[in-house]
């Protein structure tokens, strides 16, 4: 019972903002998605987070999933974000938004990648896979993201992620 | 229990290539693992393949994994492997060695990222992260590879797998 879903990319569209207000999309013609898409799962899944979210990604730049992290840290979510230096600094990169926002964000110092993408959701669920948190990566790379509940690896990936935010004070 | 393990990179060390010999090392001062380490564990779950090893990943030029794979396909494990074009056509891609000993290759067609970095062995095993094949990720990045024996996961994947076969035929 260890596994939630598997979600793949790319999606063939990005989902329609509109379909978060009262009424729905009324655009004619609107090209983007209205149904259920792998990255409209992606974000209830992390939009469920009630106490905590930690997420150790290499790059952050799809607004779509920024706008959900910056909105569970004004509810009051517990946001810890480690990504890579570099990816940081680099243009589009929404790092600065979330440090801007008073979210907690370390980076690693190496040269080397900090090249993990997963993120723990109160402890309780893990994300985990190929899958940058980019526009590219959704509706154009071949990407995979793993949902899993699983007690063990939620425990290492912790673990894991514990040690770096140590190592990247 | 579909969980088997989770290897987390970097490696201090490289593995030793003298351990594979009879007697072991005999370097004085050998400046290479002797003991197990993520790197070789990764290397033992895929050299227990013994009818097929799919493998879906972005990048490979670590000669280390490169000589598992080719000597699986020397034993005749059916091998089949799905890379990215661009990265396949640059210095170091481990594919032309690939292809010249008779192993199936298939790459994407797109200007976008073939960026999975999976691998199925006999239908038995997941192996699926953030974890490039290079040196690079090895002992350089932050990286991660979960081991898996779920079978809603690996029908997932392999449905993946085999529908990506087709698409860049
Ligand atoms: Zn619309
Ligand atoms: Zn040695």
């Amino acid at each position: 019972g260890g596994v939630v879903e598997t979600l793949f990319f790319p999606d063939a569209k990005l989902p329609c903002r509109n379909m978060n207000k009262p009424g729905g999309c009324r655009r004619p013609h609107c090209e983007y998605a209205h149904e259920p898409t792998s990255l409209t799962r992606f974000l209830a899944h992390l939009g469920s987070a009630r106490s905590s979210l930690d997420i150790c990604v290499f790059t952050i730049t799809n607004d779509d999933i920024s706008d959900v992290v910056l909105s569970l840290h004004r509810r009051g979510v517990r946001v810890r974000i480690i990504t890579d230096n570099d990816q940081a600094a680099t243009q589009g990169s929404d790092i600065v938004k979330f440090v801007q926002a008073g979210i907690l964000v370390r980076r690693d110092k190496t040269p080397a990648h900090m090249h993990h993408k997963f993120a723990l959701i109160d402890g309780r669920l893990l994300l985990n896979g190929s899958f940058n948190w980019t526009r590219q990566a959704v509706t154009g790379n071949n990407e995979n993201v793993t949902v899993l509940a699983d007690p063990q690896l939620i425990r290492s990936f912790q673990a894991q992620f514990n040690k770096l935010w140590e190592q990247f004070k």
